[in-house]
């Protein structure tokens, strides 16, 4: 492979010329310049990004942690950041804490030691403290950790629009089932909100925590049959992602109850699924793609030294289809 | 942040000393390292990956191309690879090709620039040539690329099993949805021995090609409406995908086919959708897990060195759910 110093020697000039070239520094005529350009092409020279990153002192990587990329709300919003990071010249590295802090921390070790130019946060394991001592910039997504800079949507208004729609159309007994409540992530503002909301309308609510484990699908299935079972006149549910809602379809299905004729769906997120399981999900739309881009912009702006806002609050959308 | 010169002079050794321990090189007393790594923990000193990459000449990066990770088959995968790299002490640089050639050749030059330990591949764009001109090792995921080592699940034999099983069930016309035949993949081999079982036992069917864009959600919902109202004798479908067969359930509901009735399905990949609509697809499984593993392993292996097979071919199993 060529080095820096064979295309020194075969464009006749010093080999830090080669590198002002390189790195665009010092003062360089548009001949050289050229000269150099045309001899790295001829002998197919690639510049060692390792030994760039070192004299630049960035890396042009981003580590993304999430809980696992094969659920489908972190896999689309890891294609959303990876191409907006691409856009911006930089690479993903892709970490799943599978919820094991001690994963999530040998992760964080090694960020720290690839000098990432920026660690985008996506899990819900780790105590905070190890995201406030890191030197590279961070963003968290939907979580408020001291006075990171965060994304978030509107979850706030998610809970509403959902408790809005089932109350209009007409439900008198409903089941929210929310993620585990103990984790502190702004997701639980759409249960606060969802329950004053139905408060405010006295309309007859109960409330159901799933696990912290998001894969843990036979949770969902005990949980909604039991669910189904004991309450016959249950006529409404707002789950708080879209995989819920497609297990609580499949067992209205099992259970012979006709949607949205005997009980309504609302889900969350709006992944791709909601159009995929039939009938198609009722849900509340997270801007996913908006907020891979505003995730990568932060990074970018904090690495560049802008001035940039802390809390991120993106709208979210009520999404009709066949659920409700 | 503490430098490799503070840990020295703390230590009250020479910086030499300190990167021999740190690389683990030449001979240093047990009672020296000790107190050099007492000295980096005291002061919380994070040697600099980079340039220790730079000595070691090698990154600990694999990097991965897959068309889109937000699809459900690449974002398992994903999640198995990053797991298996993740206990090789390996991180994962995550690139979307996303259909387009010119982003897949800048992130191999990218990767080249990187030093990745190894390339995974699992993208199906890029003509085969700029594969074969690379450095790295290159594992690919479901393609025969000269005698670049592949891995694949078996590919024959799911086709054939999703045969028999319709013919079992007592199918008369049978359609195949497959991908786009043009594309050289090994996933053509299903179709094949599809068709291939089909016409050994005398069944009627009919394959239809899908678009090479894997996420363009409206040809199917066309391709399949138009397949089921056009023919409305026909009693078995075979996927090549469980997405596609999703959507055939549903197209299923609105017209008021019954399944597995009135009509058995079968999917292909057995991604967790499979059990979160209804009904359940029955499905040809691919060993995602063990697909993840392999192809970390053939990395690593060709990495140290070691004879590896080109062909790694696993096996298929067929899941049978509701669908059929």
């Amino acid at each position: 492979m060529a080095t820096i110093n064979d295309v020194a020697e075969r464009a006749g000039v010093s080999v830090t010329t080669v590198s002002r070239v390189l790195n665009n520094r010092g003062y360089i005529s548009e001949k050289t310049r050229k000269l150099v350009y045309d001899t790295m092409e001829e002998l197919n020279y690639q510049p060692n990004e390792i030994a760039r990153s070192l004299l630049r002192k960035q890396s042009n990587l981003i580590g993304l942690i999430v809980p696992n990329v094969a659920h489908p709300f972190f896999a689309e919003l890891a294609s959303a950041i990876e191409f907006y990071a691409y856009e911006q010249g930089c690479k993903l590295l892709l970490c799943n804490s599978q919820l094991d802090p001690k994963k999530e921390r040998e992760y964080i070790d090694m960020m720290k030691r690839h000098r990432v130019d920026g660690i985008i946060m996506g899990s819900h394991t780790l105590e905070v403290e190890e995201y406030t001592q890191l030197n590279s910039p961070v963003v968290t997504i939907d979580r408020k950790i001291a006075d990171l800079p965060y994304v978030a949507s509107d979850n706030e208004l998610g809970g509403r629009l959902a408790a809005e729609l089932l109350i209009a159309k007409g439900c008198k007994k409903v089941a929210h089932l929310c993620g585990h409540l103990e984790l502190d992530l702004l997701a639980n503002l759409r249960t606060t909100s969802f329950e004053h909301t139905m408060r405010e309308h006295g309309v007859e609510f109960m409330t159901l925590q799933t696990s912290m484990d998001v894969f843990d699908q036979h949770q969902y299935e005990t949980m909604i049959s039991d669910l189904l079972s004991r309450h016959h006149d249950i006529d409404g549910i707002f789950a708080t992602s879209d995989i819920i809602a497609a297990f609580v379809i499949k067992w209205c299905h099992k259970l012979g109850r006709k949607i949205p004729r005997d009980i309504k769906i609302i889900g969350y997120d709006d992944v791709n699924i909601t159009s995929w399981v039939s009938p198609s999900i009722t849900t509340i739309k997270q801007p996913i793609t908006d907020m891979g881009r505003m995730a990568v912009e932060l990074v970018r702006k904090q690495m560049d030294g802008e001035r940039i806002e802390q809390q991120n609050k993106l709208r979210v959308q009520l999404v009709e289809r066949e659920t409700t």
